[in-house]
This record gives structure tokens, sequence and C-alpha cells, in this order.
């Protein structure tokens, strides 16, 4: 049955609608906003842009925490399963965004706003005594919401937490799987490192937007529907019908392209979102790790692969003829090329995991009040050593490198990881559906897999309640580490 | 005093300023959301834009006439200028929101977006009678609107849609206007006509944008602040600290430049508007009238004049070389070049005003009900023969020409024309207090013309309670005709 057919009841449940239709809007809106001010908007118009946001962000809080919301949504009826979800996740909203008194929001949004600020202006020196008054705030005001969310819910400081990032998801589960990767990973790279990054492919920025292009349309991402612009940090937002990626074009090129492979991911995703759903909150993307294993299963899973190397260098000769040109083998050693560094967003596949429980380590160790924020530098650079076998020289590149905790984004780091796991347990279960999906994807035939992942993940939006239950209907079985494992395996094992 | 400070009195002001903020704050972000549809947004996102922007207006609509907000604008009291000028300002927003009921508002929008939709199809065939039902309908729900709103303030009908446009401003005033110039300017351009349009300016794409940069900076608008990006119609949009505006490179080079200069004259507005009021009422432009004025004081003015064309020959020279160089005296007979012609937004300056007195003739006639909407071609073809001496082959290029019936924008034409009378007014005040300006024009040097604009007109917001009080304290008296037509006779004289 589609939404709003023969559909009988009080009224609550289709008030409901029309209200989360609204703070839907809102929050497309916002995301208009950012976009903008990430791309195209005058620096000097920060000030103008943070009022749209705050009052954007203000107006749809009020309509979810409002009462007539709080009644409608105790007196609200579903018929069938799409609604009943979307009552689920209209409750889950209401009730999170209750219970922290609005007093404590807005302290929290001062910190963040005043970290950030303090943030950037320190790490080009790595200034951690300028940066450690504004951190401690955040992790204060943090700490503190995590603990009424978390009494509000049953659930430990550090668990309310991420199930903002990834409703569902305990830090019980996450730190087993932590310690399993950990186990396993660095040994894999101790076999397996190749020294400095070997140089990737290059050519003139028209024809690698060009080939960027190409590889969106090959994702089938139609430029009705998707832009891609630059930003200095790539990233992905929009809506269904409205997608943004963006990249950075002024690092190597190879890794622009990648980031254009990542993002797309992203894109798909929200391009796949159930289209009758749109605007309510069921039809939204099923969280973090949901949201990455997606980026990763195009970026990771089907184009760090051997398969699409042979396409990748395809593209490169197209584009650049013989002096631009890859022998596919040489292409595939740069796209899985492994050596530990210091800096996360630069690392490869296997050392990748080991940079989140670096943070996993700190981020529980800090919300739990084990770790004062004085000592955040040290137990970063112990973590590092332990984990990858080398110490930063100082905060730039160690726990100031990332904006996330100065943002007040606790709980954030572990999606990346948990995300990586699941784009690896779906890929099983695709290549176990699609036998010749590497005669495809070297083809750059790509309609296979992006219709199995539409199917299995995409237009089922938040049906499921867990990104846990999202991947059980695809794989049968709840997230774990072992797809991940052998993957890593399968491709570094020689 | 500024504002906020040392102010007592029972609170309702301080809410009201608070309410106000938050509602200029909805109305930015869909001037952001706007904007991004019109240059960068993909095509096939209209849906969800169209969602956004129904959300935040209805929003903003919904704080605007709460019965919150009229208890606390029956109890706010002012202590200085600039708040009393806040609350006329708010209580004028409240009372036109608050006379007509949602459901006209709704049934309005809804037949302008049909409206909208029929006038794309149906422009490039001319096809009135496609057009006709869907023109019918919103003249009708405008009607309405205009016999609402018009009754809650003791106004007749059109001049309560001229008063949307520009507050104060009457038909009565308008139509003497009109009259005054249709008994003038067509024996101008009797005496006057060149034939047809002589070629402008030419020159690769680049450079030409470095000249329309080079003009803003002239112009003090910095890029900190200030975007310039493309569309199908030049426009302006944006805060004070964030304007955008637009031109369309696709035309001829010289045209597109001087849409830069018009657009520019906008946003050098939208900058210069008082920053301590940036986010209240009073804070904004005076109206559309006021807001033209602007654009032509920079286009008109000062831009299609002897002393600019010395200055902008330069620029050419500068950028494009000897074989791109124009002797000054030629590229002003480009600028100031008169002969009437069918297409309103390709008019020389002194056809313009006729064009608008015929949509002027027929939307007055539309909304008295003396013409049918039936009738509207040849009662818009007869006014342009009888004004211009010339008659549209068919409806595209007559009376479908234009986007803003089929947008409901009854009341909004004369509004052009207003502006270039009230520019024209302004001139002779400010050439009276600067009396080298010509000198300084032709050397580039904009900062003696925008200084006195920024003092006299764009730092005063909404102080004033209508665009004639604005131009009465400028100029010394309201808007009249006289100084535009002695404008046209002196430069157009020889």
């Amino acid at each position: 049955m589609r939404r709003g057919e023969h559909w009988m009841g009080n009224g609550s449940y289709e008030r409901l609608e029309r209200r989360f239709a609204r703070i839907g809007d809102l929050n497309a809106a916002a995301r208009t906003v950012r976009w903008y001010s990430l791309t195209y908007g005058p620096p000097g118009g920060e000030a103008s842009r943070g009022h749209q946001l705050a009052t954007l962000g203000g107006l749809a809080h009020e309509l979810l925490t409002a009462p007539e919301a709080a009644e409608a949504l105790a007196a609200a009826e579903a018929d069938e399963p799409w609604q009943a979800a979307n009552l689920r996740e209209m409750r889950r909203l209401h009730t999170a965004a209750s219970a922290v008194p609005s007093e404590l929001v807005e302290a929290k949004a001062r910190a963040v706003s005043r970290a950030q600020a303090v943030w950037h202006a320190a790490r080009p020196e790595g200034d951690f005594a300028a940066f450690l008054p504004a951190l401690r705030d955040v992790v204060e005001r943090t700490r503190e919401d995590a603990q009424i969310k978390g009494e509000a819910r049953g659930l430990a400081p550090y668990d309310a937490l991420l199930d903002i990032y990834d409703p569902g998801r305990r830090n019980a589960e996450v730190a087993a799987m932590f310690g399993e990767l950990e186990a396993v990973l660095p040994g894999v790279i101790d076999r397996v490192r190749g020294g400095p990054k070997p140089p990737g492919p290059e050519g003139p920025r028209e024809g690698l937007e060009r080939i960027a292009r190409r590889m969106m349309a090959m994702l089938g991402l139609e430029e009705r529907h998707v832009r891609l612009d630059e930003s200095a940090h790539p990233f992905s937002t929009g809506e269904q019908d409205d997608v943004r990626i963006t990249t950075r074009w002024s690092g190597p090129p190879g890794e622009a392209l990648m980031g254009v492979l990542h993002e797309s991911g992203h894109a798909l995703y929200t391009r796949g979102l159930p289209e009758d759903w749109r605007r309510q909150p069921v039809g939204r993307n099923r969280g973090m790790t949901a949201h990455e294993s997606q980026s990763l299963s195009i970026e990771m899973q089907a184009c760090r692969s051997r398969a699409f190397a042979v396409h990748y260098a395809r593209l490169l000769e197209e584009e650049f003829g013989p002096e631009g040109a890859w022998e596919p083998g040489r292409l595939y050693g740069v796209l899985t090329h492994v050596e530990p560094d210091l800096i996360r967003v630069e690392a490869d596949e296997v050392s990748y995991p080991l940079h989140i429980a670096v943070r996993h380590r700190c981020e529980t160790a800090l919300i739990s009040g084990a770790l004062d924020p004085a000592d955040l530098p040290d137990a970063f650079d112990d973590a590092v050593e332990a984990l990858l076998g080398i110490r930063p020289p100082g905060p730039r590149e160690g726990c100031m490198q990332d904006i996330h905790w100065s943002g007040g984004s606790f709980g954030y780091f572990p999606t990346y990881t948990l995300g990586a796991l699941m784009a690896a347990q779906l890929a099983e279960a695709m290549r176990a559906a699609l036998p010749d999906l590497d005669r495809e994807i070297e083809r750059g035939n790509f309609r296979p897999l992006v219709g199995w992942l539409r199917e299995n993940v995409h237009s089922r939006g938040c049906l499921d309640a867990s990104s846990d239950g999202l991947v059980k209907q695809a794989t049968g079985r709840p997230l774990d580490t072992g797809a991940f494992l052998r993957h890593v395996e399968e491709r570094y094992s020689g």
C-alpha cells in the first residue's frame, strides 16, 4: 500500500506526517544553506548564515518537541509496516530531542561554536594549550548531554552518543569488534607495508573533471539530479531529487577521483531513498554506519579492486592518451598501497580502522571521565604508537588533526569503521548473488551492483529499526568483523 | 542610541525583535534556496526546493500572524526613532499578512504555480488560448486578495497591491506621473530614434568577466561579501553581509556588463543597509521603487553617461588591447541609443517608461474588472501601438512576454519607472552636493557617489515610512517626474 491510500484512523498519524514533513523541509533548507557556506558562499557572510542555521534548527526542534507532537505521538496508530516504521522513527526523534533541556542545547552549541573557532586558529601550530579550555567545555557539555539522554532511555552515556549516529548501536559490541580488528590488522600491515606512497595518475584539471563526471554517469548519477562542486574537504549532502557532492582538486589527482567515487557512494544512497517517503523520517538514511557503508561499497569494495583498475586504466588512457596511460596491475598497486601514516584522512584501508580505534579509545575515556582532556595528547599519541607503530611529533598530527571533537561529535568516529565492516559484509552477499560482478566492473557496468544496493539498502530508508537490522535482512546476520577481515586477507594476501 | 542599549519597557518590544529576527532568518534562508534554484540547483530538484520554500514561507507567515505577535504589537512601546520605525514596519507586515485568510493565500499560490508552468510552456508559441484559463484564475485570486487587503486598510484594491511593493504609494499619483511621461516621451523618441541597435563592445568571456569584476571592485563591492554568478535572467538577492548578483553571458557582451552594473546597484543597496538592524524589518530595503532607484542610479544615471564612457573605454582597452578599443564618444552613442522595440527588458531608457505605462494601463483595468483577461492581448497591443508606435505580431512579443502576471505580481511593474524617476531625482540632488562628480566618474572613482547614496538612501533602511519619505529627506520634495524629464532632455537633446 502506498502512503495515504485507504488509511483510516484518528487522524493523529496524518497530523504527524504533516508536522514531520515541515521538519524535513527545515532540515533540507539547512542542508542547502550549509552546502552554500562550504562551496560558494562569500566568507564574510558567515554571520547571516549562522543566524539562518540557528533559526532553522531551533524551529525544527520546537516542531519536534511541541506538546501537540507529544499528544499525537501518544495517540497515533499505524496500519502498515512503512507507517509503523515512520511512527517509530518519529517517536525516537521526539524522545531524544525532548530529553535535553534547551538551556543545555544552547550551552553546547555555544561551546562548539567557540571550540571550532579556537581549533581552526590553534591547529596550524598544534597549540593544544590554547585549545584545551574550549575542548574541556565541549567535553563537559557533551558528558551532561550524554548523561541526560542516557538516563531517559536506560543507556550508558557513551551508548546514548553512539545512538545519535547509528541508532541501536551499543559500545559493548563496538569495543569487541575493535578488539578483533586490533588483533589482526597490525600483523597484516607488517606483512604488506610498502613504504612511501607511490605517485598516482596525473593529468590536467579539465580532463580529471571529465573522468569524474564519466565515473558519476557510470554509477547512474544523473546531472538532472546530482551536482559536483569543489570544497576544502569532500562531502555529500542534499535530498533524494537534489544531491550535491564535492571533491578537492588541489591535492593529488588520483585522490580527488577517489574522493568523487567515495562521495558518489553517499550520493547513490540519497538518490535511492524511497521516493514515496521523501519528506518523512522513514524516508531518510539509516544512520552514519549505513551511509559510510555505501561510500565504501563504491570506493573501497568496488573501485579499489583489480577489476575496476582495468576500467579506470581505460578511462585514463581515453582521456589522456598513451602518455597518461597506466597498466592496470600497477594502478591496482597504487589503489591498494599500505603504509601506516599519521593522518587519518589519508590512511589506507588496512590502517584506517586502527586510526578509528585510537579515537574510540580516547573518546570513550573522555566521556566516562577516565581521561581528563588535559591528558588527551599523550593518551592519543600512546594509542597511535601502540596500534600503528608510529608516534605523532605533536598535537597537530595527533589529537588536533580532526574537527570532530571540537564539533562535539563524540560517538561519530566508530561509524567510519563500522561502515567499512558493513560494506565488506554487503559485498560478500552481493558477490554470492551476482557471480559475474567482477566481469561487469571491469567493463565499467555498475548497473548490477547499484541495483543490488538500491534494492537491499537504499530503497529501505529507515524501514529497519537499526543498521544491524538493515545488514541482517541483506546478509542474513548482524554486523561482524568476519567479512572485512576476509576481504583484507584476500586483497592484501600477496 | 544603538539598539538594545538602556532600553526599558514592558518587554513586548524585545519579544517582537526576537520574533522578527527569526522571521528575517526564514526569509533569508528562502532567498538562499531560491538563489540556488536559479543558479546551480539541478533541474530535477525543483520538487524538494518547492517544498522547502513553501514551508519556510508558511512558518514565517505563522510567526507573523500568531496571536502572541498581535498581543505584543498592541502592547509594545518604542523609545527612539529606529525602534519606532521598526515597530511601525512590524505592524504593517502583521496587518497585511493577517488580513488575508490562509485559504486564499494557498489558493493564490496554487493558481500562480499552475499559471507559471502554463506560461513557460505556452509562451514560446505565444499560445494565449492555452494560457488564458490559468491567467484568469490568477487575476481572480489577486482581485480577491486586493479587495480584502484594501478593505482592511481603507484602500482601493489596486492601491492595496501597489502598497505591497512600494508601501504608501497610491495609484492617483502614479497615474498622474505616467500621464506626464506619456505626454513627453513619445516626442523625444521621434526626435532621437536611431534605427536598429548598433553592435556594442565584444571580447572573450574571460576578459568580460574580468571587466565585470573590476567594475564591481570600482563600486566598492568586496569579494568577501559579494558573489557574481550566471543565470538565465540577471537578478540580485542576499543579506547585508552575503550579497549575490547574477548576469547572463549568452547575450551581447555589452548587455551582460550593463546587467552587472544594474545588479551591482541593487547589491550596493543591500550592502549599505544598517548593520545594527540587519535581522529586523527596519533594516530591510524601502521597497521596490527604492531598490530600482539604486540599480538605475548606477546603470542609467552614472554608467550610461558621457563621463563613464571614458572610463569604460579605458577598461575595454586595458583588457582587450587596441583591437578591442572604443572611442568614448562612440561608446556613449551605443549606451544611449534609442529605438522603440517590442521587448521591455531590451528597451532603452526613453522607451522603457512607455512599456511600463502599457502594463500599468492593462493591470489597473484587469484589477478593476474593466478589462476581461480574454481581451488582454488586444488591449495590450493597442496600448503598445498608441505609446510606442509599433504593434506586437502576437502574444509572445505582446502580453505574454513577461513572467510577472503569471506570478500574480500585479502592482509591481510601476516600480520600475518610479525607480527611474527616483534615480533621476536623487542624481540631481547628488550633483548639487558633489559638483566634481563627472570628473571622478571619468576616472572610475565611485567613492563620492556611493558614499552619497549610502548616507542618503542605503543606511536609512526603513527609517522612513515610505519611498516618498526617503526621497524627500534626500532631495527636499516627494517623487515627481521633473528630474527624470530634465535628465532625458539633457542626455537626449542632441
